[in-house]
């Protein structure tokens, strides 16, 4: 029985690294609509964000199913608790890239982040991209001294977006009030994404090891 | 010991129903430091989110020792799992409330919002914080028609942010970037908000009738 659980276990952490490795083609593909103003791109991400969705009930499902037919004790409840965490969290990441991708349909053919923003806005997605990836291999390999390096990265997140604050509201803005008003929401959905790619690597250390990652 | 279940999970709801009371009271605050731009009234929001967070872990503490020590049958787990996702989602408003907050601070003694985006902000403002504390009263009363009600409000709240952008991207705004960028992302605020109050009202439904509510 035990044994069973852990293999089933496994296979959820499995499922897990898979949609976050679809979060990341997502948010690559948004970016990639956004900094060259493609609309099929930016609808690609769009209606794939149901594939996501329907791999989250999955992993849901076998979730509830471990829950209910194994009765897991303490230690592993909150494992599976964590599981379901992480997948709502992964999911959300994925209708944050859509946002991306909207913004970008709502431009095409022209790019929603004018030339001025888009060394920042670049090195954003860049950045969160990055952090998406290697979360990914956090999860799949259940790897506790990623997680704490991906806390760094955050910061780098954390000054990019303060630097594009400096930049829109700076007297050099030429680009006029719809693209800073498009260039602060990307910078939000973009650090959000890191938000939640941290919180999901962090649950991982917390299967790991029993411990909460200090905030 | 079902008896024990289901009184425990009737205090788990009636904690939630508090803390839900607590997010609607941050929302008042926050609105209210926003739009008289009084910076202790702010402070407030912010210094006063760390409660909303002690309260989740209790609720979160509660639902895991039922899990653990009653090891509840299919749908009882579900109700279970379904207050510990409420329980996120109500502290993920409260921190949008602070989000509300923080931007009303950096503009004190200054308000934030400019006088000709003012009407709709204030309304997006009451239409959130309208749902937030229907949103208590679901929670404490099971009340799954007021739910479906929630949903159209949602819709009150979409319309709104399509409105301000028509505002602060129309020929007639005059109040420049920054005040563009401040009510783009508190209209973002407001939205994600309500959308969180539609979430955690359909979790109620769940709980009451086994089924989801079709989004």
């Amino acid at each position: 029985m035990r044994y069973a659980f852990h293999d089933q276990l496994d296979g959820v952490f499995t499922d897990l690294a898979a949609i976050c490795r679809r979060v990341e083609e997502a948010v690559r593909l948004a970016t990639e609509a956004l900094l060259t103003g493609t609309a099929d791109v930016a609808e690609r991400v769009i209606s794939g964000d149901v594939e996501i969705d329907q791999a989250r009930e999955r992993v849901e499902d076998t979730a509830f199913s471990l829950l209910s037919l194994q009765a897991p004790v303490a230690g592993d409840l909150r494992v599976v608790v964590a599981a379901l965490r992480m997948v709502s969290e992964l999911e959300r990441m994925g209708d944050l890239s859509v946002h991306v991708a909207k913004i970008a349909r709502l431009r095409t053919p022209n790019i929603a982040v004018p030339e001025q923003a888009r060394p920042i806005i670049a090195r954003m997605a860049e950045v969160a991209e990055d952090m998406v990836s290697r979360t990914a291999a956090i999860i799949a390999e259940r790897d506790v001294d990623q997680a704490a390096e991906l806390r760094r990265d955050d910061e780098e997140m954390d000054g990019l977006r303060r630097a594009s604050f400096a930049e829109l509201l700076g007297d050099d803005w030429t680009a006029g009030v719809e693209a800073a008003v498009d260039v602060a929401l990307l910078g939000r959905y973009y650090e959000r994404i890191a938000d939640h790619a941290v919180s999901v690597a962090g649950r991982v250390v917390f299967v790991v090891t029993g411990e909460t990652m200090a905030s």
